[in-house]
C-alpha cells in the first residue's frame, strides 16, 4: 500500500514537473525570444526548443510510464497499449516537426546542419526513438507478431526507452546552454550577458534543472520493478486474441 | 553462465570506452588546446575537462561497478569495499581539483563563476557526489554504523550513484559543446569554425559520444539485478565483525 502511495506521489510530481517544463520553454521562446513564426526567421527557430522539450521529453516521459499506473492493472491492457502508442506517436511527431524547424531555419540562413555535439546527441535520440516506435508498433500491435518475439522484444524495448530519455535530457541541457550563450552576448546585441545571470538566463537554467528533475522522476518510476504491470492476466477479463495483449 | 559472459563482455567494453574517453580528452587538451599549466592561463583551464571526464565519469564509473564483478562474489567483501571507497575518493579528488582549475582560471581572468546551466549541473553532480561519499563512508565503513541503517541506506546509495553519473554525463556533454563553440570561432581566432567540423571538432564530438556510450554501459551493468553481489555470506569464509561487511 505504501508503495502505491509513493508511486502516485512520484507520478503527480512527474506531471507537475512536466507541466512546469512546457510552461518554462513556452515563456522563454514566446516572451523572451520574441514569439513564433514559420518564415525562416529566428521566430521559426523558437519552435525548436518548445517542440523538442514538449515532445522528446515531456510527452515521451508521460507516455513511458502509462503502464506503471496501478489503477490500470486490473483492466484490459489494449486501451492502455493504444494510449502508450498514441502518446509516443504524438511525441515523435512533435520532435520531428521540432527538427524541421531548426533545419529550415539553418537552410534559409545558410547555417550548417548537424555539426555540434548537441545536434549529434539530439539527432541520435530522435532516430532511435523513431526506430523504437516502428519496432514497437510492429512487435506489439500487429496481430501476426508471435508471443515469443514479444517476450524477447519487451526488455530491449524498455531498456531502449530509458536510453532515449537519457539522450533527450543530454541534448536538451547542451541545447539550452548553447542557446543562452548565443542569445545573451551582452551590450553588442542589446542584451545583458549570460554571465550576469539576467532573468532570461535564470529562466533557461531553471528549465534545464526542471528537465533533469522530470527525467530523474520518470526513470525512477520506470526502474522500480514493483511498479511494473503484472504479466499474468487478471481473472474475469475477456481474452482479446487479436492483439495478444495479455500474453506479453 | 551466458549472463556471466555478457557481464564480462560489457565490463570489458566499459573499460575500453573509459580508456578511450581519457585518451580523447587528454589529446584534446594536451594537443589541440595547447597543453597544461597552473598559471591562470587557458592552459590551466585545460585541466578542467581532463580531470572532470577522468574523475567524475571514468574513475567514478569503474568504481561504481566494482561489486558487480562475479569473480569477487565468493571472496570477503571488505577488500572490495575498500577498493570501491578508494576509487570513489580518487574520483572525487580529481573532480574537485578539476573544479579548482576552472574557478582559479575564471578568478584570475575576471570571468564570472557558476552562471551557466553547464556549471549548475556540474556543481550539483560534484556536491551530491561529495555528500554521497561522506554518507557512504560513515554508513558502510564505520564499525559503529548499525546493520539496520545500512539496509535502509543501500538502495538510496545505489540510486543516488546512478543519478550522479547521469548528472555528470549531462554536464560533460554541455561543457564539451560549449567549449567547442568558444574555441572554434573561425577566422578571427585563427581556427576553423566549429560548423565546418575541423578535426578538433570531430575529436570533441567523438569524446562526447564516447562519454555517453561509457555511461550507458555502466548504467546497464548497474541496473541488471542478476549482476548484484548476492547478499548471503558464502560458506567457509571467515566472518569479519569489525566492518560487518557481509551483513549488508
Amino acid at each position: 500500500m505504501t508503495s502505491i502511495i509513493v508511486f502516485y506521489l512520484l507520478y503527480l510530481l512527474s506531471l507537475c514537473l512536466g507541466l512546469a517544463c512546457v510552461v518554462c520553454v513556452c515563456v522563454w521562446s514566446g516572451h523572451w525570444r520574441g514569439g513564433f513564426a514559420w518564415d525562416g526567421s529566428a521566430l521559426e527557430f523558437n519552435w525548436h526548443p518548445v517542440l523538442m522539450v514538449t515532445g522528446l521529453v515531456v510527452v515521451y516521459g508521460v507516455g513511458a510510464v502509462v503502464y506503471r499506473i496501478p489503477l490500470t492493472w486490473g483492466q484490459n491492457k489494449l486501451p492502455w497499449k493504444l494510449l502508450h502508442a498514441a502518446l509516443m506517436l504524438i511525441a515523435l511527431i512533435l520532435s520531428i516537426v521540432g527538427l524541421c524547424a531548426v533545419f529550415d531555419y539553418h537552410n534559409i540562413n545558410k547555417i550548417s546542419n548537424v555539426y555540434s555535439l548537441h545536434s549529434w546527441i539530439g539527432i541520435t535520440a530522435t532516430a532511435v526513438f523513431a526506430m523504437q516506435w516502428v519496432c514497437g508498433a510492429a512487435g506489439f500491435l500487429l496481430p501476426c507478431s508471435p508471443v515469443t518475439l514479444r517476450k524477447v522484444l519487451k526488455p530491449v524495448h524498455v531498456w531502449l526507452g530509458g536510453i532515449i530519455l537519457l539522450l533527450s535530457i543530454a541534448a536538451c541541457i547542451s541545447g539550452i546552454n548553447e542557446k543562452l550563450f548565443f542569445a545573451l552576448k551582452g551590450n553588442a546585441t542589446g542584451t545583458q550577458p549570460y554571465s550576469s545571470l539576467p532573468p532570461e538566463a535564470v529562466l533557461g537554467n531553471t528549465l534545464g534543472v526542471l528537465i533533469v528533475a522530470f527525467g530523474l522522476v520518470v526513470l525512477k518510476i520506470l526502474s522500480n520493478h514493483e511498479w511494473q504491470r503484472p504479466d499474468s492476466r487478471p481473472e474475469g477479463l475477456a481474452y482479446t486474441p487479436l492483439l495478444q495483449e495479455e500474453n506479453e
